[in-house]
């Protein structure tokens, strides 16, 4: 395509750590966007060179200021570029003869305002991909690098934040300044801050793959407005997670329908059915964050931590309330609290007051100083029942806040179990939990904050021990019958397939069909019963009967072919000599089947995430209590236990008070082949399968009606 | 009992505003809870005089100090008392003597350490009763009344908080250092500050009703570990906010703990104990709350803004990402982002830039001064079609942050619309912030904070102005009949009642049965559907036979006395045809409905809360979906409304989504009949009719089977 060798991942490493960086559009105006760039370059102490560009300046802080970037003697690693929209092809036009590779695009203007804005943006992705050269933004707050052998603050942030291991990937860029003020007043460091705006280029994808390998980032954050790209995302959080172990925590923001239009009025673009975009992200095992304080509450947990080696926790607190308010908290989070070791208890029992409850939640009673708080988490923790610890503090008269703080700090770092900690109040424990910030103690405001990020420590931790099968495969099924039927409709205009075609499809991936008929003669009714295997059944098919039963219009568990032959003379018989003026249509063949369950399995095409296959019960347990699931082709193992574990529908599958136990093999069969199905057949745009009736264990399953959009 | 006058609210009104206080056991140790409490009370520049009381000193802090409280030549109104537990008989017994009708009992060493504290519990509360003494604690933190006129801290807490319209009751006293420190900071005021510790005398109930008619108190919060009289303390409740409009938000712990016994019925074991709370305090109208942040978050909107008139609410921000996340929030609390005025958007639109959104969500762009979100906050608040407005801000280089709560604050007092306020960050919208909770409008770390307070002080305004029916009491019922089954069944020790005499007790109150018979001969058949009413329905009962139908074993429709007596005779000679060996019970006769929706009502009794009515859809509605819901008895329309709308059935029923519109005003009925049964018959300990067969809408509903337990 073009003569330059294109490597994103190395432009990427380029933009966070260059060797030098040209400044276009720096100026002399202090509190102006291109004044804030250089200054903050600057204030960061940046190990490289820096290179201002204005055509009207000599110089701009005491710096040697060129007129154009082309006019730099050395080589440029990296632009980062503040001229008006308008001017800006000329400006990369010109980074790409200077050999520049990547660059940072600050200036709004683009596809965000529509219009000319939309084509402007078209221009320099044509341009910088002529060049072989990746950019952030274009209206973006900017790139952060804490790195000390880089020190890069390419933004126009207010502060640097601290160093740390947590990577935040934004793109709103307001959102960003409201994010450095929290973690800044938190001590929470980061290893990469990245604002990327419209992100025409470099996307959260691609910042991904460059964050998989990169060894300061321990934890990945991402707020994002819109998906441009879903399997791609989906992927590339798997790929972080599977290989790295590395936790990936998303905000998308558009969740309802009103939200996802102000998102569209924002960014001009349009957010997905969120649905959807929860299941996707469940599969990729990307955390999905409510809020920027459930984000950082999960982040620091993940960041200062170990990940825990099981979920039963020990609580410490000098005040009951707050203890039972905790307790609470872990069980609905699926925690444990475990009872102790004989030796724990002893000890417990030997060092603290006699009112001190010596019982998980320990309560060392509120005139604890810390002597006793040293004694309750040294002991607690090494005990071999406990996973993690969460410690309670309110300020009493007597409590030594800061000593507390200090104590807990020193034990954290001799164990390999995690310890959370919630001071309560404000002022009067500030000092305490500043000392265990810059210790890296997670610490929350609520101490109900405390199981729900340990939990999500814990069921990550689980899910990335998770056995990972290769994706199953069926051989048996002929991809050339389903094309033919479903190309042959789509070449007659036709927008769906009657059940008859739909079945058929099915039938060429070796789902179960119950196969039915309607027949007119006896040698008819004979002839389908022994081509669908005995038992059938049979039922009269006229307007004028309501109740078939009533009038002997139904026979069952019909065995053989002359049974077959006499069922019908005899339903036709009983019929006329009831009802001598009906007028009968036929009479209905189907395969008798035990009674079993309905559910439904279905696929659509999302214009985000692609091939999406849905699970649930039927009826009014989809329409109204909303017992369903999503999940994305393909589906592995893993996602389709959670496709069928995460309904209600599972447990009545599996039995639950007494009811029989289904076929979930069989059913699991089904939803891999519909799986392949949606992957080989692009031509379907919808498919229902509904009912799929799901027989007693080892019984199998069948498909009784099936619709298939083309 | 005694002799003295006993007027609690009169006593409690002087715990909170006396004109006297003696503290018995006051000291000299600095750092102590005595002198604390000494010390806290001459602080706060109380308005009466204290009288220091020690056998062992002369003066304490300069007071003159005296040996006993008999000593004190002047009457004294209330005593503070921290003498050891196993002397507090002796000092309650002389503040008796002297008069004294009020004390606040801090020390512990009570009920809460079992054993003789237990019994000295009971001590001190008859010899108060024996005064007509009332007191707070033991066991508690004291109590604060901001009063200008009174200033009486009269506990060991650090520091006085600010004045305010918040009353707070808390059974921890650990628990209120925190909330006091938490409050300080953010400028939240209270009225009252109490710590009820044992609540051995004076209660939350007792406050309730004592803060209803307090002048200085808005909303009332309450922090509960356990709940004594869950009746009295959802009457006191009820009849705050019905009588007064004041709002009470309440967090009790323990949600998580299981149920008490494994009771037989169903009702019994899907009645955990959280779920009655829950269903209680819906009923009461308190705000249940999670967490102290939540409560206060939903107290300062309560206490520093008007009530909203409707739903709709405008959104201002600077910056597009948190503007998306706040709108999400607001639908899903129920708010609508309505369009504003043309009005409006003309003034929008003139004033603001053009990359600007003038449409709801506001967004004034990040470089928005002051003057920008002065113009959209004045236009927007004055459109007709908004309710409430919420501001976000993040702190950008440009943001005038200071000037910003200012205009806010001056804009909030001339509009009688809540404006609620999210300054996104920490270090840098400190001091904004600080101006906003001076000023009382509230402010949320959180943006989407705004909302869920807004929700609820919304749904707390609609439900103080839903109209209230007087109770249902249906004069048809005979209780004496229902008596004397229940009576008789009780005086034989039976546990429960059989289906047919259960059945007799709801006929006594009149509930609609679905009657049904088994009978031996054609004659017993025909009177039977005399009796039952036409049509009826026949069927087999055999042991040996399977498919009632196949053998021609039922029949339906049957319409008058000769044809129950041929369908008789016409079964059993299809069945002896069919199966000659086949051994016959009977045949069923049933009067026949048409199909109908099957619901759940049942019946149980809870410790704390007495009569709880249960209903939702039967089966694995119930089971697997949790698609029930409970109220406490007696139960009024208000809470018979709450009660089916909150489950999904009610969406069933009512006929959603092309289904059968059912006779709900017959499902009313019942569950009124049932409340009333509830509380005339005592000795029904659980009760379920399962299933309750709902029929088309105006046709009823049915009783098909009922359990009583007694």
């Amino acid at each position: 395509m073009d003569n330059h060798v294109f490597d994103k991942m190395k432009n990427i490493e380029r933009i966070f750590s260059p060797t030098s960086i040209a400044v276009l559009g720096a100026n002399k105006v202090k509190g102006t966007v291109p004044s804030d760039i250089l200054t903050n370059i600057l204030k960061a102490e940046y190990k490289g060179v820096v290179y201002p560009v204005n055509p009207r300046e000599k110089h701009i802080s005491s710096i040697k200021t060129y007129k154009y970037v082309v006019d730099i003697e050395d080589p440029v690693d990296v632009a980062v570029i503040v001229y008006p929209s308008s001017v800006m092809h000329m400006a990369i036009e010109q980074c790409g003869q200077k050999g520049i590779k990547g660059a940072i695009i600050i200036s709004a203007g683009f596809k965000e305002v529509g219009g000319q804005g939309v084509e402007r943006e078209e221009q320099i992705k044509a341009i910088a991909r002529k060049y072989g050269m990746s950019f952030i933004g274009p209206n973006c707050l900017g790139v952060i690098n804490t790195d000390p052998a880089v020190n890069l603050d390419a933004s126009f942030a207010r502060k640097m934040p601290e160093e740390g291991n947590i990577a935040f990937i934004s793109q709103s860029g307001a959102l960003c300044t409201a994010v450095l003020d929290y973690a800044r007043a938190k001590h929470i460091g980061f290893s990469k801050f990245v604002s990327i705006g419209n992100k025409a280029d470099i996307s959260e994808i691609d910042l991904l793959y460059y964050l998989k390998d990169d060894p300061k980032t321990k934890v990945i954050l991402i707020y994002l407005e819109e998906i441009s790209n879903g399997s791609a995302l989906v992927k590339a959080a798997k790929t972080v997670i599977e290989e790295t172990g590395k936790p990936v925590l998303a905000i998308k923001s558009g969740r309802t329908k009103a939200g996802a239009s102000a998102a569209a009025s924002h960014t001009g673009s349009l957010a997905g059915s969120d649905e959807i975009c929860d299941a996707a992200f469940k599969q990729a095992g990307i955390i999905r964050c409510d809020d920027i304080e459930e984000m950082f509450n999960k982040a620091i947990a993940f960041t200062y931590q170990p990940l825990p080696a099981g979920n039963r926790v020990a609580i410490i607190t000098n005040a009951g309330g707050p203890g039972v308010l905790t307790t609470d908290a872990s069980i609905k989070c699926g925690l444990e609290l475990p009872k102790f070791n004989p030796a724990t208890t002893e000890i417990l029992k030997k060092s603290l007051p006699k009112t001190a409850n010596i019982n998980n939640p320990v309560d060392v009673i509120g005139d604890a100083r810390a002597d006793r708080y040293n004694v309750a988490i040294s002991s607690v923790i090494k005990d071999d029942n406990v996973d993690g610890v969460f410690i309670i503090l309110t300020p009493q008269s007597m409590t030594e806040i800061e000593s507390i703080a200090h104590e807990i700090s020193r034990i954290s770092s001799q164990f390999s179990k995690p310890i959370y900690t919630s001071f309560m109040g404000e002022t009067d424990v500030a000092a305490g939990i500043d000392i265990l910030q810059r210790n890296k103690i997670p610490h929350y405001i609520l101490p109900e904050s405390m199981p729900i990020a340990f939990a999500s420590t814990y069921q990550f931790k689980r899910m990335i021990e998770q056995k990972q099968e290769p994706l199953k495969i069926y051989g048996d099924v002929s991809i050339e019958k389903a094309h033919s039927i479903l190309n042959k409709a789509v070449s007659n205009g036709r927008k769906y397939l009657p059940e008859e075609e739909a079945a058929k499809v099915l039938e060429a991936y070796k789902f179960p069909i119950l196969k039915s008929g309607l027949v007119q003669s006896g040698e008819e009714a004979a002839r389908l019963s022994e081509k669908f295997g005995y038992p059938v059944v049979m039922k009269i098919i006229s307007e004028d009967i309501v109740h078939k039963y009533d009038v002997g219009g139904v026979i069952l568990n019909i065995e053989s072919k002359n049974d077959a032959e006499a069922a019908y003379s005899r339903i036709v018989d009983n019929v006329r000599k009831a009802k001598p003026q009906c007028s009968i249509k036929g009479v209905l063949i189907r395969k008798m089947i035990p009674p079993g369950e309905e559910v439904i399995l279905g696929l659509k095409r999302d214009s985000t995430f692609g091939a999406v296959v849905m699970f649930g019960l039927g009826g009014i347990f989809v329409e109204i209590y909303k017992d369903v699931s999503f999940g994305i082709a393909p589906l592995d193992n893993k996602a389709v236990e959670k496709l069928i574990g995460e309904t209600k529908a599972a447990a009545i599958l599996s039995g639950a008070r007494g009811r029989v136990q289904r076929d979930i093999n069989s059913l699991r069969e089904c939803i891999f082949r519909l799986s392949q199905l949606a992957l080989d057949c692009p031509q379907i745009k919808e498919l229902d399968i509904n009912p799929l009736i799901i027989l007693e264990d080892g019984k199998g399953c069948f498909v009784a009606d099936t619709k298939i959009m083309i």
